[in-house]
């Protein structure tokens, strides 16, 4: 056995238990390999010009895409403030005062995701963008068209002919997607898991370390894997126990296959300290009560109180350390929201 | 709580461990969302004719295809008599009397795998098929031309004339590869694990069962994943606890990347129990002990014998029920190896 590690050895009614100070290196290697740092860029960032993004960024703030002009996607999927890309509420509220069924998912890092919405009914950040400003519970356009026209009395035309230059209608629903989806592919946490990943030990303490370890030991991987700890296939909720609430089926809407029923996309524990409430209902206000809910339900594990801490430690590990500055925050009506 | 479970629950030494009866819908819910049944054809087969795999299965049995007429892929790699699709021997000998460093792989299920080989330098059925025959401590035939000579002796120009119509050349190393993958993607197992998952709740044992689940819990899942439990990716031998073979780096010799020290490809599952003794050294001749170390030396987790005889337990369902008939056994000189 490696030298570093020191073996406690203790009798506890007649179960011995071997607790093990963590080995940093090999706690690194296994962490590269099965779960590894967040890339640099997104997939599809490569097309992105400044312009692009920044025209992204500021249609990313702006109200005119609502009905009543008072909400932006930032109204929901809040960038301000060191919020964690969500509104920390359980269900949003939208421009009519009705709120939808799902918890707002956090727009950091949502462009790694196997697909966008937590039933992956959007292939990518584009085709997501699309979908809440017309949304009659969300920000309730009531056409494509009108959202055009919207944003065509805000003065967007100029802006838009300079960056889609030589299209024959630079202004369209199609661009305007596309522009928003280019910032937020620029929209990637650092963290100091990545900062460990990379060599620096400090980064992490022992007791986050010894979570991760038990995160993996417990089966929570089998899901949240990759390097975003998930975010990359769909599951069941309630796969071993059922989960309360049957009243949203999920992946079956999309799908229509009932194998799909209560399946959602497995949610990114990336910077998941900020993002409560949690599940795709937002009924749970705490990360010690999600993840011992996560283990009795998706592996009929009761996690002792002891590794539910652990667990929750090492996600603290996870959360976004890094600031942004945020340019259009003033020019819309959501501001002081 | 589902009413089909019984809950019993014991204090022991202040601990209190509940023994749950296994759900079996819930089990097969979460065994078809984790691993799912093994596809009923391999990537690639579509392009297979009978006449091709007919070949391929010929090859596979001829002998003419080593330096001294005395091996084959069966040799190795049997198909007869219900073996898994090896050798059973830590590492195989080879036509010279020495022995590589590596334990054969069984062919079994082997097209399936991200690529082939423990360190995966081939990436399909037919890169791989070209290896031994040429390899010094395998089959030992000095070159391609020789092998395709051996071929002509034992009248094969007239079948591959037929196979690869229109070819200028029909018989070259390259279709030998070709037609001996083709017979490989035939080689799929049938197991009650499949039968389980297809509705049949007789197919497992509760015990097997608890075993899938502690199976899942203990996070072997996390690489053993997709429908073959594995070959789906690469991970590092001692990963938390180095293994005690330090010889073999591994995937490092493939790519020359030293994170790649001691990488292999995570083994199959599948029939794991007919396919001893275990690891890519073929050190470990027993299965109990195979999992005891894989949860030391890749989860840091020392498991409970319990434990591992659960797990072993669910092991047994993943066993190949069905027999093939083998027809061109017989013609070779491996028979009664």
């Amino acid at each position: 056995m490696d030298i570093k590690k020191l073996v406690l050895a203790v009798i506890i009614g007649g179960v011995t238990t071997t607790a093990v100070a963590v080995d940093k290196n090999a706690v690194r290697t296994q962490a590269k390999m099965m779960h590894g740092p967040i890339p640099a860029t997104m997939p599809g960032a490569e097309m992105d010009t400044p312009a692009l993004i920044d025209l992204g960024e500021r249609l990313y703030f702006e109200t005119a895409l609502s009905a009543d002009g008072s909400q932006s996607c930032n109204t929901c999927h809040r960038i301000d403030g060191g919020r964690g890309g969500v509104d920390n509420e359980a269900t949003s509220l939208g421009v009519k005062g009705s709120r939808g069924d799902r918890n707002s998912p956090s727009v950091w890092n949502a462009g790694f995701h196997v697909a966008q919405f937590w039933d992956g009914r959007a292939a990518d950040l584009a085709a997501q963008a699309k979908g809440p400003i017309l949304n009659p519970v969300e920000m309730a356009v009531p056409d494509e068209k009108t959202a055009v026209n919207n944003l065509k009395e805000e003065g967007y035309e100029t802006l838009f002919a300079e960056v889609f230059k030589g299209e024959a209608e630079p202004l369209t629903y199609d661009n305007v997607a596309k522009a928003i989806g280019a910032f937020e592919r620029t929209l990637i946490t650092v963290d100091r898991f990545d900062k460990f990943l990379a060599g620096d030990d400090s980064a992490m303490t022992e007791t986050e370390l010894k979570g991760y370890q038990t995160f993996v030991q417990s089966g929570c991987a089998s899901c949240h894997n990759g390097a975003l700890f998930g975010g990359s296939m769909y599951m069941k909720m309630g796969l071993i126990n059922a989960y309360e609430n049957t009243h949203d089926l999920g992946r079956f809407a999309v799908t229509n296959n009932p194998a799909d029923k209560y399946v959602f996309k497995v949610p990114s524990l990336r910077n998941i300290t900020k993002t409560a409430p949690y599940f795709h209902d937002g009924a749970v206000a705490g990360l010690d009560e999600a993840v011992a809910q996560m283990a009795w339900m998706q592996l009929g594990r009761k996690l002792s109180d002891q590794e539910v801490s652990e667990i929750v430690a090492f996600l603290g590990a996870l959360e976004d350390t890094h600031t942004i500055t945020v340019k259009y925050l003033n020019s819309g009506a959501e501001v002081g929201q």
